[in-house]
């Protein structure tokens, strides 16, 4: 299908921008094509679809269900308690919510770990959304349990096939303290030979880092550097207590870190991600929003806020985390961290787009679209919404919104009582 | 006129809310009034209207113009310019799309301070909405222009009696450093014998406590209390750079707090409001955007979860200001904040109430609606706001919505180019 997006302002200026197939084809000059469909851009303004790097899409379930607890009582009273009691069908309906709020909140595309990852899939392929996922490998460093995670890996990566290539699968280890060495190493070969994104959780705590260390006599990304896990397919969420030497390491494998300011500071886990040094160790950062245990909600504007001002804050200084860059980090940097050739509306890339209804008190008036956006904006900003070429959502509604709401009530109602 | 809405999901459980005029009349039990408009709260929960408690309405006009810049250089070299160039018709539109933005997200009373406050006061009473509304004094020890803010702000003074009992009068003395001793003395006075609040800056910064110690040899709150000023009228945005020995102080002169944290962040003035300390010290502590320059918005919601995120994050604790806190913060507290009856659904409170649409995936599944209210949703989850018993707003659109977004963009602009 050929689609001509019209009278848009796209940098600045009022373009056109042709898509043919799942392809942005040309953005400004003369439309050569034949369009099957016409949208009109006029009061609207393109930016790239977002993409949430670090999630765990079908904890929508959970959302609101435990706040405001001391880490331990959430996790063991709560979160855990629950999640052993997911079936595949719980978390085909929380991704299914997962896919509806991120849609109609501009996120095309996610980097996603959790049970059950074919009911992700399914829910992802649904809402002709963008994913990259993985299920969550945990061997407790149990030979037995390692073998069953390797084995329903390698089972999993046959079974992805029957999804289309926009659908993405990869390996989701899902720490260094719940995956033993042998099942690291694994991961590392099985991804190296498939061509796979491994998606990892690494420094989220001081505790972990430091129980690390008295079991292991090392810290982690020393650890992790001498058996070789390190490289550009290794996309690391948090990475909040590192120093300047590991990033540094981390630097020199071109290992790809998702930043989770909101989830960082709701779990209060101490401390804040050094940005600053990242991006000057040469670090690809992309953003994500963690699960909605930890914050609550998909909103990829929200967080680029947070990350702004977080930033700004924790280092005194106004100029840190600049609005543009922060945009970059949920596009641009979120794409090179998926290996996609997406994040940017230029010729040739993947046609993930999402245009911003610009007539609303709160991006008035318009001096600069980024700081409106980072600053201002929060998800309902979002009119439409093209995935792979595809038109998603038109006006800010998506067709079936209804129904997933009430089918997911019904789900959560019954998994909390279950 | 009476009012009843119907169906609607309060504390936890359906109810019908009746009003009378401009208060409420029952919450629950059977209707034996007449009832000249009935609202259908079915799918919807009923929240008090929210109260910003410190912003500058008309800041909206600079939303976006000068981010990302060192503190002085986007003081000096961006707002200042602009807003000395500031007439009336500006204020009036600059505050009129901030009416707009927080009837849009549920917010019923603010809290201002700005130049050419009769131009606040006819935007707030055309939207409908409630406000204590003040200018700046600001005399810069000048005892020629103290003299002239004195008689400027009698003449406001008289001058507000124009306006309907929900636009109310208040003093601005903008901050100790701009403000002499014998003006401050004058504004307590004058507010003590007109009955009206006094709204001001307090320790926002560090080097503004620096710079007075070194001018004065004492700091500002010990000062204050010297000179008299502190007195459960004076409502204080900040409040950054304070010691537990000066909470004590205020706390026995009931000095009202309004947190500000996003916009705290995003100047990075450093430092966390020692929220906690506040509560030990029995303080109020209402909630506050500030203005558009330093946010960028007026969404109430967002601000919640910047306050509870921020606390969090700053002690490495997560059950510090929980959900239900951060919605009294920016409800009940700003109500006792500002003298108000209102904050509270109750029999024989102002009807300033807001409904949320609870059909939407942020907002989904619905385990604790202070939760998700909180961590979840933002301002454009409202659906109807009602104030002082009138109906602003149903199904989120607001009459004139364009016409004033059109108008707000020629003024900004030839704001800009002037």
């Amino acid at each position: 299908m050929n689609l001509l997006v019209k009278n848009i302002v796209h940098e600045g200026r009022k373009t056109n921008i042709y898509i043919e197939g799942n392809t942005i084809k040309s953005v400004g000059g003369k439309s050569g094509i034949k369009d099957d469909l016409v949208i009109d851009g006029e009061g609207k303004a393109a930016i790239p679809g977002l993409v949430n790097t670090h999630t765990h899409a079908a904890m929508t379930l959970m959302r609101g269900y435990a706040d405001d607890l001391e880490l331990h009582d959430w996790l063991e009273n709560y979160i855990w308690p629950i999640e052993a009691k997911l079936n595949p069908d719980d978390v085909y309906w929380g991704a299914k919510l997962a896919c509806l709020e991120m849609i109609k909140s501009g996120t095309t595309c996610i980097n996603d770990m959790y049970w059950h990852p074919l009911s992700t899939a399914k829910a992802v392929e649904e809402a002709d959304l963008r994913g990259v996922i993985n299920g969550v490998f945990i061997d407790l460093h149990d030979p037995e349990k390692a073998r069953e995670q390797k084995s329903v890996n390698k089972k999993l990566f046959t079974e992805f096939k029957q999804f289309p290539d926009r659908i993405m699968y990869s390996l989701g280890p899902h720490a260094i303290y719940t995956v033993s060495e042998e099942s690291l190493i694994w991961v590392r070969d099985f991804a190296e030979k498939n061509n796979l994104l491994i998606h990892f959780h690494l420094s989220e705590t001081r505790k972990e880092n430091e129980d690390f260390v008295k079991n292991k006599g090392v810290r982690p990304i020393p650890y992790l550097e001498k058996i070789g896990f390190l490289g550009p397919n290794v996309v690391c969420a948090h990475a909040v207590w590192v120093t300047k030497g590991e990033l540094k390491t981390l630097g020199k494998y071109d290992v790809k870190i998702v930043h989770n300011p909101t989830s960082n500071m709701k779990l209060a886990t101490g401390g804040v991600m050094p940005y600053v040094e990242m991006k000057e160790a040469g670090l690809t950062v992309a953003l994500g929003t963690d699960g909605c245990s930890s914050n609550n909600n998909l909103d990829m504007f929200e967080e680029m806020k947070f990350a702004a001002l977080l930033q700004k804050a924790h280092r005194w200084d106004q100029t840190v985390l600049p609005a543009k860059e922060a945009l970059e980090m949920a596009t641009e940097q979120g794409a090179k961290a998926l290996g996609l050739n997406a994040g940017k509306i230029e010729e040739g890339r993947l046609a993930d787009i999402v245009l911003i209804d610009l007539k609303r008190p709160e991006l008035t008036p318009h001096y600069n679209l980024a700081s409106d956006l980072v600053y201002s904006a929060n998800g309902s900003c979002v009119d439409t919404v093209i995935c792979d070429g595809k038109v998603l959502m038109q006006g800010g509604l998506v067709e079936g919104e209804e129904e997933i709401l009430e089918k997911v009530g019904v789900v959560a109602k019954e998994l909390i009582s279950r």
